[in-house]
């Protein structure tokens, strides 16, 4: 039936593949980067509430398997994210997972809400290249650490479910 | 065969699932708050001519069922739009719908040019989550109303051609 | 089997649509406007290396069939991209392929990373609408020409595996 296409055809607990990787973010604050900065505020939060709205920032952030910072990274994640709530910190992303190793070749663009105060937030896979050729799915972040604006780590547990 | 997937496979007229919302927004201009602002601008125009262009804006709006602004929202539209062209007004959108209530709990999440000159124009339903899982669709745009730079209202058409 | 959905299901040497076109990038310098400019920086390179790591541009870019940037263009491109690494060059773009013409009448959504050191780097064609109602595939880029940051040009060859 055309009108319902797919109705079903998914398992949410079965992707076809899944990647749990970290998210490091480190903030740069200007002068020196002691702690070698991984992301940069493009722009500055608007004066709307007190919770960095419309505050964006760029990044260039590393992946890795477990928590640790200094861990091989896997992938590099590159994107954005802002600010957008005047009354709680609250978030939205788009970012590319880019792949350059032996193990995995390619890309995973996910774009979504970071609604920062639930335990867990779901955002969309919306497609892949290379190994991920078209993949599809939902990239689930938990935060895993935090560290005022200077350090913020995530756990993004990427569960594809259209693999090619 | 492979080369021509789906082809066929949907009726534009017969989505799964239909969602007809407005969406208000209203802009920052500084100081106090007399209208309740929902979005501020996070970039200002450019001086590429004189509609607005590069002008970027992030917002977090009400989405009501009808088209009162003081309609008990049933959505969240969390994302950001900037004007992109230097003889008219035309914007380009992505942002997430975020469902938190007793009818739905998800997002939707779309992307697209808002070809403001054309009477509807059409957006992309690149995914979404939890009731939304792994949606697919188009998101149809008609402005309702505007009210110089501080309101406009804009009807969206949410139809969904891939439901699980 | 619902967990390994669309295994084998495309062929990334068929396309049911392909389009290859150039885009053409002309930055706005400010003041006079030699160049025709298509494009405005709407947010400063930060202090974060120094290959423009953040610096945003919106852009309205004609699309030619041939490389020549005075050919008549078949579609706009209309979008953004950012600077997003600290020792190099790279990239990240989202966008929207407009056409209107007797042609093509529709549009095709497009996101990923620009990793612009590779030869051709592949981005996630995750929508369209009117003629492309639904599209799926890979946009891949590959560098034309450069001119300082006054002029780029890439040839974008836009592979869609899903048609309907």
């Amino acid at each position: 039936i055309p009108s319902s296409h797919g109705h079903g055809a998914y398992d949410p607990a079965k992707p076809c593949k899944r990647l749990v990787l970290y998210f490091h973010d480190i903030l740069f604050h200007g002068g020196a980067e002691p702690f070698n900065a991984t992301s940069a505020t493009v722009a500055n939060a608007t004066k709307l509430g007190n919770t960095n709205f419309g505050k964006l920032i760029v990044f260039d952030d590393p992946m890795t398997r477990d928590a640790h910072l200094l861990s091989t990274p896997v992938a590099r994640a590159q994107g954005f994210y802002f600010y957008d709530m005047k009354s709680a910190f609250n978030a939205w992303f788009a970012y590319t997972l880019v792949f350059n190793s032996t193990e995995h070749q390619g890309t995973i663009n996910v774009m979504g809400a970071d609604t920062i105060s639930a335990p867990t937030r779901d955002l969309s896979v919306v497609g892949g290249t290379g190994d991920f050729f078209m993949a599809r799915g939902i990239a689930t972040f938990r935060t895993d650490a935090a560290l005022g604006d200077y350090y913020f780590r995530l756990e993004m547990d990427i569960k594809l479910y259209e693999c090619y």
